[in-house]
């Protein structure tokens, strides 16, 4: 491989370590706005929003500069590929911070609940899923990222039992509905999170991997079941 | 364009289109499933599944080949990179068509819930959205990409209505719960692959239009708000 594409997927590779940090950046200031009632803080992640969908825009720019310019072998072609899946990925993860940021506001609105429902922990679960699909694309560990597609699962089920305990907090405490409703879509959008990391786990499985072993794989580490 | 790249991009072309058609079939037979507590359609949802798997291994399989034999200039690159993506969204809309499938199956065996909650009209936006957004793909229509954009808020506003309705029917008669709760989870099983459609639109606007459009273009056809 010629030194400039070697230094081109070394570029693509950069602007996706940055995507995923002021991802990751944006989910901490979303919940620390929700905890701390801070509305800059809230600003602050939809505002900066712009900077993740540009560098969405960088990547499939490099990717295509790159198919463009040099005649890619196999391996080249899927990294690049799978590059510009990631990138819709963790752009979609801004999104759901800035829904975060958002709701937070509201929340912020409104008086205090008594109640307290652990976001927080959902959130970190979500955040350690996304960053080790990250680290496994990074450093090419297709067996790992097996392991982050079933920690799916976990986040679901912390959606189910807060879902429940919101809504049991509803029918027992009618005033606490916006509140509760509010930290619902909250749960819903960690749950996507985690949701988009599984898709980043998948897609370096198929990566790394040979493709025949693609939905095999998903089967054998255990397809979502309803 | 020689002919060989122009015969290879037809396949591409009309292996989405296959895999568009077949996803739509799951979705229709899962739902016939529902309706008329058939649990052999549901089987045969699940079954048929790894079909589409099969096809989005393809797709890329065609876009590397393509990418590695032909230097492809830019808007080919694009067009290339945007099948893949959609066929990764269409593997996940066959995913959320066995989902339905087995909630289906869940519902067969408990006793029929008397109250009658309007899943085939959600399902139905659903479907035309991401029918029309591969027919933007297909036909190059980069503004009626958006207004499919747009109609995302009428599956979330329609899963809103329906999951109000669930909670207040498991309020009034607890005996529905285990039933309400497969309808609640059938309800955002649509939503996800009228989210999909979604994304499929957003990449064909990207596909057609200049790169730096994209998410001024979001922002202008209303971004979700929570």
């Amino acid at each position: 491989m010629s030194s400039t594409a070697s230094f081109e997927l070394s570029r693509i590779r950069e602007t996706l370590l940055l995507m995923a940090s002021l991802a990751a950046r944006h989910l901490r200031v979303a919940l620390q706005a929700l905890t701390e009632r801070n509305d800059s803080l809230a600003d602050l992640v939809e505002k900066q929003d712009s900077e993740i969908d540009s560098l969405e825009v960088k990547v499939d720019d490099l990717v295509i500069t790159y198919i463009a310019t040099h005649s890619p072998v196999a391996i080249d072609c899927r990294f690049v590929l799978v590059a510009s899946k990631i990138s819709s990925d963790l752009e979609r993860i801004g999104d759901q911070a800035v829904t975060i940021a958002r709701l937070a506001r509201r929340l912020n609105a409104a008086p205090p609940l008594k109640l307290v429902f652990d976001i927080p922990r959902m959130a970190l679960v979500a955040e350690e899923m996304y960053r080790g699909a990250i680290d496994c694309f990074i450093e090419a560990k297709a067996k790992e990222a097996i392991g982050i597609v079933k920690r799916d699962k976990e986040v679901d089920a912390l959606n189910k039992k807060l879902s429940e305990n919101l809504l049991q907090a509803m029918r027992e405490q009618p005033g606490s509905i916006p509140q509760a409703t509010c930290l619902l879509l909250i749960s819903r959008a960690i749950e996507r999170i985690a949701d988009h990391a599984k898709n980043i786990a998948e897609e370096v499985f198929y990566l790394y991997r040979a493709r025949d072993i693609r939905h095999r794989g998903w089967a054998e580490s255990g397809r979502p079941t309803p």
